[in-house]
């Protein structure tokens, strides 16, 4: 409650009589708590802080393997590109005064929101981290851990110490996507003034500093604790663990991370969908009145929700996307090398930490790539962004292509099976395939080019319901290519893998899974250009409000209007490109997990066998999860909006000056209400999440336990994870796909097809529009982050059903 | 396409200069080929040949078992009773001559469509049951049949003939709820000039018409052939064929039900569906005349399609329920007595035919129940029609629970595990009550007395877009309460079964699968009276309709209002029935799979483990299934209403002086737009459940048979069927349900809330409803039988997979 009053206080009253000048909602300067100690110290002491801490990784990295110092090194070398992409935006001018005013007053907006909610989220972090205690001092340890003298307690706190620091750095990375996306918004204002490239280049260069930051951020954090818990446990050494268990200890990073994305891509969904839905409600339909126009008061709530919306909640959802397929495939990796007796497994455990690695090396260059023209201080003509983004993409791709196959040869090469690396090679071919066909699915069902949109837009013109009906219909049709080609790829490089020559003792293929994980990396090796495209996204949808809201000449706005209008259609792909992933990543916990019931329950478990009634219950109540949290996910949407619009209607009528410029609106009420409202509505749905999973596994242990079936729990809960997978993503397919295809359907209309702006298609597609926003950034990107923290807490928490 | 002709023909044209008549579409007398042969022959032969076919039915029952002779008894007394309800309400007046006029073009055009609808669908099924002679003369036979002297082409033709027969019956269900509601449709107009009370005896007595033909010929079809069968066969003389293996015999009957209806309620659906919507989307939003006003040129269109899509596609939908009900339970009792070595497994494989002859019983005393009160020639004030309703639902659900208690204690007593019925008896009591509390939970989130509801009217009044969050948010979370309960009934009556004593050779429980069927069979337990008030909701639909068009004074208005909302929520309940009986019911039908796959195989097959990555992918394709025939049926109906709104608006802009009653409206046009859309929009949503498990389960056998992998084709086949039954549960359930509550927040704004009639609510609320209909008139109700059907069907089809 606290940035209610902050915000309201700093907004209220003394602004009201200055027309065209924007309310100071910043209450006191805000930087995070380390931050703030890091610059109290004196600038020697720190750079020796820094260099002890690079020699202490160095040293735990070079006691562990060259492949840990080689992803080191490559890490660092990240930071200090990131940090010049930083200062390289910083050093961009932020434009006259009243661009500089408003950006300032979305930036406090968005700090303010983002301390409390983090606040909220940290204090729920360290209670879940006492109870994950709590569960882990009280259960049974597994007879492997035993043996290799991991006691009760130490694995008690190697997992909540993971846990934590996946959920600090999430945190961080959700952090790091909102500070620079509040900088360089104006920035890239600003620059639209001189010219369209140099907009384009500030925004990707923001963009990629963000990605890099996450993407390195996720590596580095895993290979830190693997190296760590390494030299600390003694792996390897007589008497002590394996190298091929570590991998398992390394979730409960994950599930940290998990964690935080969550709630940061609810809280931060909902705040940004109930504020473009209030602000266009009341402001284009019954107003009529421009997007982003000043006079609406919930304009610059809906500025700011841009930035914790989809800046902040994308960064931390593609970090725990990265730490979660790496961990899955690092425990792949291992329990395929244990099985198949494989001499050195620490290439196939550290494969994933180098394709990121190198997915990092690669995506610079794509980012780098994108430069000014020559000429910059002649206006060139708009060239087509997405030409540009595409060829940036086109280079990172050939790339990724090359330096997979180099990373094959290089770690999975053995000389049990010499041609196996090819079978890998071809997998992850497989995985850039069939990332690259499902940006091309998802921009086929909403970009206004092809017939899908326009059929949309055709429906609009015969009203708001066969608009809708006809929206609802093309995204459930478009779940349909995007699973067929899942399929195919599932299926395919589980046979590559299979068929790679690696076997175990008895002499049967054993390569099929890890097959399948080497695809999800493929897929993620250009996450961070992806991540780039991504972030551009909000931060030219900033832009291009903060041009409209300074009332810059119709040139200017031009720029950033297009710049937008690319940023929708990389967002709609790169969601296109994360549900596959989290598809993938998804199949491979649900088999860390069933390693992980087997590992602890000391029997084979190998099935899931949905012929058993409770196990069928399992999956029902799992796509029931699905259902129930899409639900409460959008309605905490339309209930938000409507206290939005209730308020702006109330500002419009008690100040009828608004309209004609006279009255200024007031911004900073919008922004209290809408950032209370989603801290409010967050926790519903978040809770369900984490919580039922795991009273479902306990109430079958405990049915189980009295009917005289023994690990029912676990297999209900196995059943219940993958139906939940398997709603979730075509749910989210369809959330997303039918979001992106209003969207870009009334935009298409607003070309000035089907009667233009103003029409009645054009009032239907709004509505459309509307629908379409807590679909596509709320409840959509939301499963994403679900459907993987479904398995990592259950991987966590399996202590409890067993 | 010969009706479009025929109604425009009929139409157009001599009728337009005689305003406030209505256009007669007849084009011939129209009578099914079997009516016309039966009424050419002469009576006495008739009599004749009925006595022969009663002494033919009579004495292969005396053959097989008493109980046998029982069931044909009850459902030839219900015959008869059917046969003087109709007599009854056809004997009832039609009222004026304009009414009559009405009800003549809704008959017209309803015949018309049914004609053509059944004559493609009939083409269809004699194509598919070619296919099926074709894989069964071609397939191995199992090792039982060869034993029992059961040949590959008996089986054949024994199968196509059960299909034939199933699709038949199924037809002619239709063609009776049709038939009896466009006959009863103007006189409940009739009786409502006289009394409220009159008018819904009228409208209940024709629903219990349809409801007891439509139950009884399930039962009595499904008793002749397994009685046929078990003569001819010379089913448990030493040598051929156990008792207990025959229900398996009935499965192909259970296929053509499934099939016939759901061609007819996807043609049905879309029908009635593009013709209300249509008629909405220009009637009340642009024009803002009321519902059924006979400006409105779709508004006959829209009355036809109540007949078409609610009544004769609701038959068939119920019809198949009861049937594919009927047929797994046999089959799950056959299997437990055949394990458990019963000495009479008769009393197993008859009990559900026993449970639905007792359910004709029971309705029948629950419709008769609803009694024109004593003195009819007064106007009594109105009362409330669902309480009266619910009095006679009362009666039958009381009735329900002894007559249940009692076929329980007649035969499934045994001596071997003397308490096994009682066991039994309360798994009926979990049906029952699970029955009782969807009804409650389907009311709950559908009527307007309640919280969702009026939740949902409140987002109306800020505007389209909230509404349809809203609406959509209410159907996904409506999900959560039945699932709970399904999901609890399933476990608990599977855990009464498997405690009731019956245990197999080794001594392990074997009654858990039973013990679900019986808990089944208790929720249809009522599904006579269930189906009467369904088919109630239609007709009182239609007459409103009629009295509206006829122009009658308000007091019969008032009257027929009440009716028709009543309708509303007893059609939206009577869904959640549906759809819950339905999901017992698949489960039972996919143990049944396993099992008939076994038994072909020869190999067990008690598991489908979805942590191989094919059956993974089965599953996934499975899910998508419903996705993609939810988009075909919903976008089907988008279509064809853009037909309409497109047809009507040209009528309004040729003809000016409709609205001012000077021009009449071309009815016939609009209807013969819907009839011939409908008819083609029905196939691909239809061909798409049909083929797509054909095809995935011969590809993974194919598959399979390639990588070494035994039964894979049947394994994935088995994971896309419990995928499928899943997601097209909760789909369908967030279908009906947001649409029911759509329509009655609409209503509930019509009484005079939050603006009332006219108000920016009202409009924001009509649009929720246009986008309601398909969902629940169309793809929710089609989904039901779906579900069903994919379980027939993989059956039918096993030998393809193997």
């Amino acid at each position: 409650m606290m940035i209610v009053d902050d915000v309201e206080n700093g907004s209220l009253g003394p602004y009201q009589d200055r027309p065209r000048t924007f309310p100071n909602m910043r209450s006191k300067p805000f930087t995070p708590l380390i931050f703030r100690i890091l610059m109290g110290i004196n600038v020697r002491i720190l750079v020796i802080l820094l260099l002890l801490g690079f020699g202490y990784v160095f040293y735990i990295g070079a006691s562990t393997s060259p492949i840990i110092v080689f992803v080191f090194s490559v890490c660092i070398i990240s930071f200090l590109l990131s940090i010049y992409l930083t200062k390289w935006v910083l050093s961009k001018d932020e434009g006259p005064p009243e661009m500089a005013q408003i950006s300032e007053a979305i930036r406090d907006g968005a700090e303010g929101f983002f301390r409390t909610q983090y606040g909220t989220i940290s204090k729920m972090a360290f209670l879940l981290a006492l109870v994950i205690l709590g569960i882990y001092l009280f259960r049974s340890t597994t007879p492997q851990q035993e043996s290799s003298g991991i006691g009760r307690v130490t694995s008690a706190y190697i997992t909540v110490a993971a846990f934590l620091l996946g959920a600090l750095c999430s945190g961080v990375a959700g952090y790091v996507g909102m500070w620079v996306s509040v900088r360089a918004n104006v920035r890239v204002s600003s620059a639209a003034r001189r010219s369209a490239r140099e907009a384009l280049q500030v925004a990707v260069r923001a963009g990629g500093f963000s990605a890099l930051v996450v993407v390195g951020m996720a590596v580095i954090g895993i290979a830190i604790l693997y190296a760590t818990f390494y030299v600390w446990l003694g792996v390897d050494s007589p008497g002590s663990m394996k190298v091929t268990d570590l991998p398992l200890l390394l979730v409960g990073y994950g599930f940290g991370a998990s964690f935080v994305a969550l709630f940061a891509q609810l809280g931060g969904g909902i705040y940004t969908k109930a504020a473009d839905v209030g602000a266009d409600l009341v402001g284009k339909v019954e107003q009529g009145i421009p997007e982003d126009d000043p006079r609406n008061p919930a304009v610059i709530a809906d500025l700011v929700g841009d930035n914790v919306g989809d800046c902040a909640a994308r960064g931390a959802d593609l970090f725990e996307s990265i730490a979660a397929e790496i961990i899955s495939a690092m425990i792949l990796g291992g329990t395929m090398a244990q099985r198949c007796k494989i001499e050195d497994p620490s290439g196939f455990i550290l494969f994933p930490l180098v394709v990121h690695s190198f997915d990092l090396v690669i995506s610079s260059i794509g980012i780098l790539s994108i430069r000014s023209t020559r000429d910059s201080s002649v206006k060139a003509p708009i060239e087509d962004p997405m030409a540009i983004l595409q060829k940036g993409y086109s280079v990172t791709i050939v790339l990724a292509v090359l330096t997979f196959g180099g990373s094959t040869r290089w770690l999975l090469y053995t000389e049990q099976a010499p041609s196996a690396w090819l079978n890998f090679a071809l997998c992850g071919l497989v995985g850039i395939i069939t990332a690259y066909v499902f940006v091309w699915i998802t921009k086929y069902y909403t970009d206004y080019k092809h017939d899908p949109v326009r059929t949309l837009a055709l429906s609009s013109s015969t009203g708001h319901g066969t608009n809708i009906i006809a929206g609802v219909s093309l995204g459930l049709e478009s779940t349909a290519l995007p699973v067929l080609v899942i399929s195919v790829s599932i299926i395919s490089a589980f046979w590559l893998g299979h068929t790679s020559g690696l076997v175990d003792e008895t002499g049967s293929p054993n390569g099929g899974l890890f097959g399948t994980a080497v695809a999800t990396m493929g897929m993620l090796s250009t996450a961070a250009y992806i991540l780039t495209m991504d972030m551009f996204g909000p931060i030219a949808d900033n832009a291009g409000g903060i041009v409209e809201m300074s009332q810059q000449p119709e040139s200017v706005r031009e720029i950033t209007d297009v710049l937008d209008a690319v940023g929708n259609t990389t967002k709609a792909t790169t969601k296109g490109f994360a549900i596959g992933s989290a598809a993938l990543a998804s199949f491979l916990l649900f088999s860390a997990y069933m390693d992980e019931v087997a590992s602890f329950a000391n029997e084979s478990f190998k099935q899931v066998d949905i012929a058993i009634p409770e196990v069928f219950v399992g999956g029902l109540l799992g796509s029931m999860l699905i259902f129930l949290f899409s639900a409460w996910a959008c309605s905490a949407v339309g209930r938000t909006a409507q206290e939005v619009v209730k308020e702006v209607r109330r500002q419009f009528i008690e100040r009828p000056g608004i309209m004609d410029y006279k009255e200024k609106p007031d911004y900073g009420r919008c922004v209290a209400i809408v950032a209370s409202a989603s801290l409010r509505e967050m926790i519903k749905p978040g809770a369900l999440a984490i919580i039922s999973p795991i009273v479902v596994g306990f109430l079958f242990r405990v049915l189980g336990h009295y009917t005289g079936h023994p690990l029912l729990g676990a297999k209900v809960v196995a059943a219940m994870l993958m139906f939940a997978t398997v709603s979730g993503i075509l749910m989210a397919l369809f959330l997303n796909t039918a979001g992106g295809a209003w969207d870009n359907a009334k935009k298409f209309i607003e070309t000035g097809a089907l009667g233009g702006k103003g029409s009645d298609s054009h009032k239907a597609a709004i509505t459309g529009d509307t629908v379409g926003d807590p679909f596509k950034d709320t409840a959509g990107p939301s499963l994403h982050v679900l459907i993987k923290m479904l398995a990592t807490i259950t991987l966590v928490m399996a202590p409890v059903f067993l």
